[in-house]
């Protein structure tokens, strides 16, 4: 390859970076939430019961409830764990490592709904308790973007990108293996655990950066 | 500048930083813990009593002794957070990002040492308990070298650098803002949090890599 051509593809590929990694995208940390199933929401919370919007989500359709449960462990418990709605086809809890080890689990670092073989999952509600087989999950980190945001990102559904986070601060880091997920239903959203904010010193609403 | 010699520096460039991202540097997770001065210690453990180890740590006469103390803070409280000696002449916690949720504080990034406007700080042990002002911090990540082990892998005292972890894993990630600390008492080691460790999915003991 002549060196005027590398060069060129050089600069071309730099400046596609440079500009991707001039977007401000936010930050969405979650913290531990469930989803249920609304057979499970019944036996938890009582048959008459139904599940009541806290406040609407970023992800179009989505909501913080007002109910929330405990999910118990062989070595401990987490407490008032919030339940996010609407209700699922499949119940799955989402916690961090952290969590995983105040519950004595291991569990499996995983995509939402991606629940084959992960950890098994207990949860008490004020009328009832439910016990799956698999639905204990660690989210993979991911970046939510509609198809518009993602278009003009340059990245595409799928994609497995990288994060800089807490830029110029104290404990500024860059998170590998970020999965891209487009639909309409999303807005431009990096999700973060409560274990990954906290090592990046990062909140809700802070910059993050496609690099 | 000339087309060769901007390929020749840059190449030369590559080649060190390609051969130190080779040298396995073992990360050591610091779960929560706490120095005391002598006289705190004789206040939280009683007047006769002494510091006894439990195992040594890999930096040279530094030991996980088998005392524990609770941190209470205005929310919550750290229980059986274990101490390390020998005694300082500071009293100093670290404690994870985590951890300050827990206890409702906010508690500053440091180097361990540098207290100044730091959180304040109190210490339940047995037979007393122990207040300071200034003592409470989340660690600074930091890289641990002997003098040789510095100058193999091409860097010195102060200088910050960042480290790769999760190496290909799930949770890969790179930490940035990772400050070398060169002392003949040290060992080659990557001190992270337990915050740190979760996000990218490492233990005790994996490899680290300065990139």
């Amino acid at each position: 390859m002549d060196t005027e051509a590398l060069i060129g593809d050089l600069t071309a590929e730099l400046s596609r970076r440079l500009k991707r990694s001039q977007v401000q995208v936010p930050i969405g940390v979650s913290n531990r939430h469930a989803h249920v199933t609304q057979e499970h929401f019944k036996i938890l919370f009582g048959s008459s019961a139904a599940l009541s919007r806290l406040r609407d989500l970023k992800q179009v359709g989505q909501y913080a409830a007002n109910e929330k449960i405990d999910i118990v462990g062989p070595k401990g418990t987490l407490r008032g764990v919030r339940l996010l709605g609407p209700c699922r086809s499949k119940t799955q809890a989402e916690i961090s490592m952290t969590d995983a080890i105040v519950l004595g689990v291991k569990a499996p670092v995983r995509e939402s709904g991606d629940l084959a073989r992960s950890s098994s999952l207990r949860l008490v509600g004020p009328q009832g308790s439910v016990e799956v087989k698999e639905g204990l999950i660690i989210a993979h980190r991911h970046l939510h973007a509609s198809t518009a945001e993602a278009a003009a990102l340059g990245v595409s559904n799928g994609e497995v990108v990288r994060a800089r986070v807490g830029r110029s601060g104290e404990r500024e880091t860059i998170f590998e293996a970020v999965v891209v997920r487009v639909s309409d239903q999303f807005r431009l959203e990096l999700h973060l655990d409560t274990d990954e904010a906290n090592a990046a010193g990062v909140a809700n609403g802070d910059a993050a950066y496609i690099v």
